[in-house]
């Protein structure tokens, strides 16, 4: 497998606010390292594009270290085993993994690898409602924020890969839902797969207002995958207890990495005697089994539909990433191998 | 009785900003209503002067409804029963309520009143360490924030009524304590109280900078009497899953009710995973007498200690709060009658 040859994107270099396409640099006909002890060769089927590599490439301090330029981009992927030194994987099977790169082929240790079982969903499942995404969507609305049947839960990047499951099982859970998102046809989605109600953040002239309008007893939970002038207008129709699980700041791509400054609503909190909390889903990973097994049986359900836009081919990665910061995929951002 | 007169403060208008003397309005020779049944007349021997009353004296949404133009001023007192229609209370009890008004007299419902034991403690520490900032303080770290020993915990308004004992019961639970507050001679009472460290935010150039040296590890906990731009700097040092109380928002009595613009931290949130939470105390009623306890039993083994700042006579009442939202009271206001 030695002849097999290797398409990488590196990091070029750390950009200001928003990146572009030459933010990063693809790497041809690099050769591919002989396998170690419990080490596979992965061969990529779908290579996943999440908001949070926008932190990854920045030298401001974040949870995980930043890449440096010249470092393989980090990003998860799903594919197939095609040469093994493991005794956990052979040759055919599928595994997922955070740590596969933007790359066609990946050197692995076995011991950070999921397994994924082809007959049970798409593997490229793995990616989105049955893995990190919809993970994080489970965390947040159960263990974060401990939503209740009754309560409204807003949803912000509302069909995006964690808001759209998170607005079913929120909805499953007998609770009111509400999206936010920035197209009518995002919105339109949103109701079809059982959100409630939708607010176009880019066309409401007052989106604080707007908000009230299809929140009339406040919001009592809010999933926020956006941060900025979005959580402000939740903030402002905040029920009493509310909790904010703060999951993402896509709307802060533009201006990472500098102080963001708006409105302070520490008010908002004491008055509601609410409480915003920041969460991983990395954190819950002695629960994760837990929540595999609720999003599987609300897929077989029926109850957990799942949109995915893919794109095809490694040389698109860079192209992917930024229609994602810029709020224009519509679903699960991926790639296909 | 009915031949005694009243002397009352209400208010006079909503300030804008900062309140002035002529905020309020002092009524004399008020007459005292004839007592129903179940009612107690009062007689105030010390009126508290507590950061929450500009709250109420704005037409901005609060945890309480405002108190409108023309209406006695709201806080809470201590004093002694002179007259009784109740069968719960005689005259010559005592008794503290949050609903005694600034006044001297007050007639009183004797469902709303806490009956104060003179020999357990002087009366007026049943507006302090043992009535609702040392209960406040109580339930912050241990309900709220949920403080382990070998933690760091940062207070602002350190040596104020809330501040001071939430220093000592941090303390004593083993964690290390960092004093904010606006002077040497505050600082220097905190550190006799058993503060580990102390930062005058006054006169420090760089908060963050400055708390960054006495926290290497980073925050753990943060007891927020202050809110706006010294949250900011305690933010910057936030330590892996920080909590933050909110309880007070001191610093924007000056500006209060105008949308409050400064540093967003959602990212420092998200990043630490950690939680930032509003409260009040009265949330707790349910736990009162765990913290009665626990404050009785700190103080009588010489580990709580506790600074008033005391003026006499009921026309004082304006000068006292003013002074204490400027910063310029040393411990516990109050007004003794």
């Amino acid at each position: 497998m030695t002849n097999i040859k290797n398409r990488r994107w590196v990091l070029d270099h750390y950009p200001e606010g928003m990146p572009g396409e030459d933010t990063f640099r693809l790497e041809e006909d690099v050769p591919i390292a002989a396998l170690g002890d419990g080490e596979v060769l992965v061969q990529a089927h779908y290579l996943s594009v999440d908001p949070y590599m926008r932190g990854r490439i920045s030298p401001a301090k974040s949870y995980a270290a930043s890449i440096e330029p010249g470092q393989l981009m980090v990003g998860g992927g799903v594919g197939e085993v095609i040469e093994s030194r493991s005794d956990k994987y052979s040759a055919g099977d599928f595994v997922e993994t955070m740590g596969f790169g933007w790359q066609e082929f990946a050197v692995l240790g076995d011991r950070g690898l999921n397994k994924v079982d082809p007959d049970l969903a798409p593997i490229e499942s793995s990616l989105g409602w049955l893995g990190m995404p919809g993970r994080t969507a489970y965390f947040g609305l159960f263990h974060v924020a401990n939503i209740q049947p009754g309560e409204t839960i807003v949803i912000s990047a509302a069909s995006g890969a964690v808001g759209q499951v998170a607005g079913q099982l929120a909805r499953n859970h007998g609770c009111k839902t509400v999206a936010i998102a920035s197209t009518e046809a995002k919105l339109d989605w949103c109701k079809e797969i059982g959100y409630g109600e939708g607010v176009n953040y880019k066309t409401e002239p007052d989106l604080a207002a707007a908000l009230a309008r299809v929140c009339p007893d406040g919001i009592d939970m809010y999933f926020d995958n956006t941060s900025g002038p979005i959580q402000d207008a939740v903030m402002m129709n905040l029920a009493l207890h509310g909790r904010i699980a703060l999951c993402g700041t896509i709307s802060l791509s533009a201006t990472f990495g500098q102080p963001d400054i708006g409105l302070r609503l520490n008010r908002q909190l004491l008055i509601n005697r609410a409480r915003m909390e920041g969460f991983l889903v990395t954190d819950f990973a002695a629960h994760f089994e837990e929540a595999n097994q609720a999003l599987a049986k609300a897929h077989k359900e029926g109850n957990l539909k799942f949109r995915e836009d893919v794109m095809d081919g490694i040389a698109n990665m860079p192209k992917a990433f930024i229609k994602l910061l810029n709020s224009e995929n519509f679903g699960k951002q991926m790639i296909k191998i």
